[in-house]
Order: C-alpha cells, then sequence, then structure tokens
C-alpha cells in the first residue's frame, strides 16, 4: 500500500507493506485523515518516530470482529495493554506500554490501510460527513479539558493560539457555559469564532490582566505559557495543551505567588466530541484549507506548515 | 529601634524609628523571628524588596485594642485591603494590593518592633513555646498543601528537599495520612523524619519511578521540579513549593503527556498550623540550629545561609 512515511530524515509516499490482522486489532481502510501540529512537531524529533505517520482518521472496518466490518469509525489513537494498573483504573490513555498511532511504535493513518484495536473503535453517527468524523481526534482533546476541570457557567477563560486545535477548545468551552475570549495572530481563522459569537482579540493587542479563570496555552511557544500564567487570576488554572520538542527558559515564581493551577492536558474522550459532531454545534468545516490525494502526502504535510494555513486533509480513497 | 535592614547592596543591624500605630494595627513587641530562605533570596533580588527582612514572628501585642493588648501572637503575613474582589471571596492571601510583611512594601520583623494588621493576629496557645509558635509562618505554609487538594489516606507523597520546609511539609502529609518518601542531600536533616518513622533517601540515590500519587517540589532548585515530575504518575500532582528568582530551562513536555497537575502553593491557614503545635505532633524542635541576638542579626543571615544549617533563630528580647 502507499503511506506517507518520516525515516527520521525526510516525509516521503513510499509503498509498504499493509498492517497483518490480529485477533484484537481490526484493519480500517482509510477513507481521510487529518495532518495535526504533532505530525510536524515528529518530523522535527519529537518522541524519535519513524514509521508511517498520521493519527486522525475516519474509514471503513475492512479486516476484524464480524460485527464491526463495514462500518464506518473513528479510532482512538492510544493502543492500551488493558491489564496494568494504568487501564484497570480506567486510565488506558496513560498506559505505560502504550504504542500511540503514527507517534509511538506502531505505523500511523496516512495510508491505504491503517490497524488499530477494536476496542479502540467508535462508529460514527450516521448524520456526521466524513469531513467532520476526521476530526474526532482533536475534538476529544478539546474535550480533555472538561475530563480534568469542572467548567462553571459564564467562567471566564482565555484560549491563546488560533491553530486548529485552539480554534476546537475555544469552540468546546464555550458550548460547555464559559465566557471564552479567544487570541491568536490570523484575523481570517478568529473570524471563524467571530461567526460564532465568539469574543476575539489580536495577540499584538492583548494585555493579559489576572482575571482568567481559566487560561488554555494552545500556541505551541514560551510566550504563550507565559501570557496564560500573566492572563489568570490568583488561585485559577492554566492549560497546557501543546507538546513542544523544545526546552524553553521559564520562570515559575509567578506560578507559585499566585498558586496557579496548571493542568498539562493531552488526548481525550471521543464520545462527547462524536456526540457534539452529531449535534452540529462544533464548526469543523470552516477549518479544513485544503484536501489532498495520499499520492502528494509528503506535500500535504509541506502545506500543513505553511502560515495561515489551518487543517489538511489526506484523501485515500 | 534596632533593625535588621536590607538596603539593596547589603544586610546590617541599624537603628530605625519604631513603626506607627494606626487605627486598623496592632504593634507587635518581638519576641522571636524566623530566618526563611525568602529572606536570602530577597538578599539575591527576589521582589526587589527595601527595608526591615523578616516574616516569621512571635511577639506580644503592645499596641492595639484592648482585648490584645499584652497577648502572646503570631501574625499572618500578607496585608489585604479586605474590600477588594479577590479579599471580598476570601483570598485575601491573593488581595492585588497586599503588603507582605518583610518581603513587599512593608516593614518586617527582624526589629524589636513590628505592625500588623489586627486581623492578621492569632493568639498563640498557652502550651506552645514561643520558639515553637514562631514556626507558624511555615507551617502554615506546609497545610496550604491541604487547601489546595484532597489527600486520600495510603497516597504515595514525595517530598523532595529537606530544608526547613521539606521537613515541615513531610511531617504534615504524614500526619494527613499520605504514605510520605523524603528525598534530601544532608543525612542529618533526614534523620529527624527518620525519627518520625517517615522513609527517607538521599537525593543520590533516589530513582524516579513515575509512581508518586503526590510530589512536593522544595528544593528550589530546576532539578527539583524535574525530578517531581519524573516522578510523578500520570494524571498525579505536584506541588511547587520554592518561590525562585531566577528564569530556568524546563521542558514541559513530561507535564502534557502524562498530564501531570501542578500547584503553585505559597502562603497558608495559620489555624491548623496552631493547632498543630498545641497537638506535639509536629516536630520543630529540632529544626532549630541555633539562636542569635538581633545584634547580631546581619551575621544570623549569613549563617543561614550556611550548608546544614536549618532554623536559625533572631530574638528580639
Amino acid at each position: 500500500m502507499r503511506a506517507v512515511v518520516w525515516d527520521g530524515s525526510v516525509i516521503s509516499v513510499e509503498e509498504r507493506p499493509p498492517p497483518e490482522p490480529s485477533s484484537d486489532m481490526a484493519i480500517i481502510a482509510v477513507t481521510l485523515a487529518g495532518v495535526c501540529t504533532t505530525d510536524l512537531e515528529i518530523a522535527r524529533g519529537y518522541m524519535d518516530f519513524r514509521g508511517v505517520l498520521g493519527h486522525e482518521v475516519v474509514g471503513v472496518v475492512e479486516e476484524g470482529p464480524a460485527e464491526w466490518l463495514g462500518r464506518r469509525v473513528v479510532s482512538e489513537i492510544n493502543f492500551a495493554c488493558g491489564t496494568c494498573p494504568a487501564c484497570r483504573g480506567g486510565l488506558g490513555r496513560h498506559c505505560p506500554t502504550r504504542r500511540v498511532m503514527g507517534i509511538l511504535a506502531t505505523d500511523g493513518a496516512f495510508a491505504e490501510h491503517v490497524a488499530a484495536p477494536v476496542a479502540n473503535l467508535h462508529a460514527v453517527p450516521d448524520g456526521v460527513r466524513d469531513e467532520d468524523a476526521v476530526f474526532s481526534e482533536p475534538l476529544a482533546a478539546a474535550f480533555e479539558i472538561l475530563e480534568q476541570m469542572t467548567i462553571e457557567p459564564g467562567q471566564r477563560a482565555l484560549v491563546l493560539g488560533d491553530g486548529k486545535l485552539g480554534l476546537l477548545i475555544a469552540q468546546v468551552l464555550e458550548r460547555a457555559g464559559a465566557k471564552v475570549h479567544a487570541v491568536g495572530r490570523h484575523p481570517e481563522k478568529l473570524a471563524i469564532l467571530d461567526a460564532r459569537g465568539i469574543e476575539t482579540s489580536l495577540a499584538s493587542e492583548f494585555q493579559p490582566a489576572k482575571e482568567m479563570d481559566i487560561s488554555v496555552e494552545a500556541t505551541g511557544s514560551l510566550s504563550g505559557f507565559e501570557t496564560a500564567v500573566a492572563a489568570t487570576r490568583p488561585r485559577g488554572t492554566v492549560v497546557l495543551k501543546s507538546t513542544l520538542a523544545d526546552r524553553h527558559d521559564l520562570d515559575l515564581a509567578p506560578v507559585v505567588i499566585d498558586e496557579i493551577r496548571i493542568l498539562g492536558s493531552r488526548c481525550g474522550p471521543f464520545e462527547p466530541a462524536l456526540a457534539a459532531l452529531a449535534s452540529g454545534e462544533i464548526d469543523t468545516a470552516s477549518l479544513v484549507s485544503e484536501e489532498v490525494d495520499l499520492a502528494r502526502g509528503a506535500e500535504a504535510l509541506r502545506r500543513a506548515a505553511e502560515p495561515g494555513v489551518l487543517k489538511v486533509l489526506i484523501r485515500s480513497r
């Protein structure tokens, strides 16, 4: 099969053997996959991964248990052992021996086929288009914030970063009852939130003022973390949503002085994400910058790295 | 009156005018004051403070409301306005216009007298010696952790740092039901905890293994923060207890990947600290390295900065 492969020095489209079926794994014929900033970070050294990239996927089950065959699915990306204390405690996403689709020790979805544990599959509701369902994984990551903390109605929430994840998080927090203020560098991206009645500001015009109950760092930059802390009220919460390959020079004294709570936040639950997509209350369509055929998958990743570009989808069929 | 003053370049004992009485302030005749690492940080530039140092104090009320006159007291260190939203919400310790005794915009307690708001006073229970009561402020800072999070019986808690605050925190967490493991660099300091049945290790022998429910950073060093994160289980909590004047090069990716919760933690409640001192269940006596007369106050601070030294007390009368 064709696949988009990172070999440690270049990203290229290659011919690879298709994934082997096994008892607890399903083989998904990939329809669409989404390019995530993490894919670009991997190509800068993050996680030291080699193999087929891609972890945002919608497709059709081609091999696996009879009840799943032919069904349109999305897949969770953490492949857990199912038996360790973390897994038994319901934290399979933190299984210490997990593999992660296209990120850690198992091939990803920028390919004609991808393998995933049957336990990781979620059926896509009939009313949800493939182009929206492919956002299940990043949208689940946005919903993870609601798993980790309670949002009180009317709480002031700052979202820093108008990239794909920031735009999803702003919508999820607004839907959860927060009064959201989104800050970014791209008027055309912020316009997606403006259209939904969410307050936005350009980063150049935003002044942090220790008033936010929650500040979400989704810029992936040092300045984003420091702005998030400076914008948050004493005893408020900063949610860290960016994984960075780099080390940064940071001052943690304000975190102590203002007794800020910092929540690292990664992958999230698919059920509320799929339910939100089915409700039509989350705009993902406006986040798609373009769709590229799998044969031009390497180009798709280069395109996704360009300024101003939001989600690039790779179509496998 | 005599006072230990930091003028931005040197610490010296000087003659200063005594604090002026005012309607809502009490004047405390200082008996004993404790040297804190924060005092040493101030002399390295922290908070840009100038004036009389010292914020751990026990003394006798000499001027103020009749009901307080002659009473033995300790004082909270955050002087709040009492009327702003933070104060009205019960977070006076985070009042944005607060002054902080010997740290921010108001003179401290390494002196013959110190002024404090009447609202900040706490009577010292009869059975508590001055030498123990003077630990109320740092012990309250240890109890602050219990205000910010729930400790479940048997939870594994790591305390990094065998300085004064680390030794108090280890005792408070053990008393709260946690299974504490304290790590430090000084066998003679860790012996204070060994004597109370608390597990200890030398830092050189401790291997972080992502297993702690709670890890408290009380070393004041970058390596302490990184060890705390590496020692904490996914979704566990790292408590930051050190305020540092420096910036550090940090990698926050493990915080996101393991969804660690970081709690900045500063000043705490005096009531449980005084109750714990009255119960006799916290060993403060072993933490006193020496007592120095106020006339030699500058020397006391130099002494407190030496390796192996724990609490240095300054006696004003």
